[in-house]
């Protein structure tokens, strides 16, 4: 309920959003322009631009500008979602079949470039060079941490540390700078910036987390997606990795062995062994330490009533 | 030996331009450093960037700007090379194997990814919004080029027009605007600029062309890259459609029917066919025309020396 409200608060301006990024994408070629609207489908709660918003309103007011940067960090989320259901061969995404499902891998590429083009066609609307270089300088981040993730596929050595770089760079950081630049937009001192940015970050943290789980032990409409698949693709998270660190020398042997030789009876037993040994127990654990820090970087200079649905929206994560 | 001469006249420059680009690049994650040295072999005649240092020279003084836009171009022109490369399946690619064929089709599409975000990031240490703009449009419409391509491929009644409009789109509207900033930044006015876009964009249709009969009949040494695969997946390029409209409608059905159904064989004789009814002809002399429009727009104010090599890097396309 927390979150309707958040939601509501924001409604107009996200209205105002959708609507830029559909202008945006707008192509004269009938074939592209299905395939764009297919993309439509997979959208979800528009988590970045919402935080583009909130840390405006929080610190100021909403412009235009806020609109525009809120559509550009939605550009380049749907342009991960377009690229990571290539990698991850997902069929499903939210209310419609993935693009590479639909018109193969060769399509979906070229989309995913093409989301990412616009992204930045988009931000470079603006007066200032600020947002692009800072939207640029974080999916050269976000694309490492996809290297790195892709890197360590099947490693089953990963330690929690690398495993928290990984999701910093590929999740995190983009959330991050939703925040950061949303109170910039809206002229916040430098250190308010800052306070979101971090906010921003340990949200996303917690929000990568949450997402690593739901693909263990989530129901697949609402998660909107194939579940098992970070499984499936000897994707190391957190709550294997947690496994894997209690386990016995032995036990350990055995669940690596079984990690790499995958079929839907080990998956069960796999996700059954870590309810067991408290491994999600733990990773949702973690996540809600994240969120707290998340909170406590809040400024309690802000505005009340949209402080308070920062603080909302980072608790929703958890649920 | 022309050709040789405009490399020289823009030797140092070119040389800074490789700096700005490695320095751009440089990764703390030794895996994806890895990965980044191994696209350095795919470079060629760095056209784009010789290009925007041409075109500076010949309408004012080369500056810092010209330098950074020339690797940003040359950085757009990479990507799209490492995702063509998933999308052809290629192995080889100049000096080297190709990403997809040494670390798979995933890490090759982040990586094309990273390149694209990287010339972005560049791109937007600028002053100017100018160049982040023309660029970013640029590159959506290269991506709008590439998916009408794929969309195209094993469509037999691809007619010469359409062709025309997949060529512009991918390939000639990205060396169109290496001209037209390179014109820019050397504060030329919007007239030489406009003239310059135009010898860009005829010169980058031509160049397309030839990169299609290559593939035909080419050496693969001196492409520089696996040839043949236009055909085998099922794309159009003009000497076929050349063959196809010439060809009365019995025939057509025939060689409709070879190209769908491909082993070695059928190429060596849709190749011959094509040299015999005159279709590399056709399409060379086509390619001649845009090299004549290209040389024609070329303002006669500009400075001689520089002029002159803008006519012989045209000229040079044809060989």
């Amino acid at each position: 309920m927390q979150l309707l409200k958040v939601y509501d608060f924001i409604a107009q301006e996200l209205e105002g959003v959708r609507d830029i990024f559909e202008r945006e994408l707008l192509c004269d070629v009938p074939a592209i322009g299905d395939m764009i609207d297919q993309v439509g489908k997979f959208r979800g709660k528009m988590l970045r631009p919402a935080l583009v918003l909130l840390a405006g309103k929080a610190c100021g007011k909403v412009k235009p500008a806020h609109r525009i940067i809120a559509a550009v960090t939605e550009m380049v989320h749907m342009a991960t979602l377009i690229h990571d259901d290539v990698l991850d061969e997902a069929e499903h995404r939210r209310r419609g079949r993935t693009i590479n499902a639909l018109h193969g891998n060769e399509a979906a590429v070229i989309l995913g470039d093409m989301f990412i083009s616009h992204a930045f066609h988009l931000c470079s609307s603006l007066d200032s060079q600020l947002a692009s270089r800072l939207i640029a300088a974080t999916t050269n981040t976000v694309c490492e941490g996809e290297l790195m993730q892709l890197y360590y596929r099947g490693f089953y050595e990963l330690t929690e540390e690398k495993y928290l770089d990984i999701i910093s760079r590929k999740t995190a950081s983009l959330i991050a700078s939703c925040c950061y630049l949303g109170a910039k937009a809206a002229e916040a001192t430098e250190a308010d910036c800052q306070a979101l940015e971090t906010y921003g970050w340990n949200a996303g943290m917690a929000f990568q987390m949450m997402d690593d789980i739901t693909d263990l032990i989530g129901e697949e409409e609402a998660a909107g997606k194939t579940l098992g698949t970070d499984l499936l693709k000897e994707k190391m998270t957190l709550p294997v990795i947690h496994l894997l660190g209690v386990c016995e020398k032995r036990e350990r042997a055995k669940w690596q062995q079984r990690l790499r030789v995958q079929n839907s009876d080990d998956l069960q037993r796999i996700i059954h062994r870590l309810q067991e040994r408290g491994s999600i127990t733990y990773a949702r654990r973690r996540a809600g330490e994240f969120i707290q820090t998340a909170q406590q970087a809040v400024p309690k200079t802000l505005k009340h009533d949209t402080r308070e649905m920062l603080l909302d929206l980072a608790s929703s994560i958890l649920d």
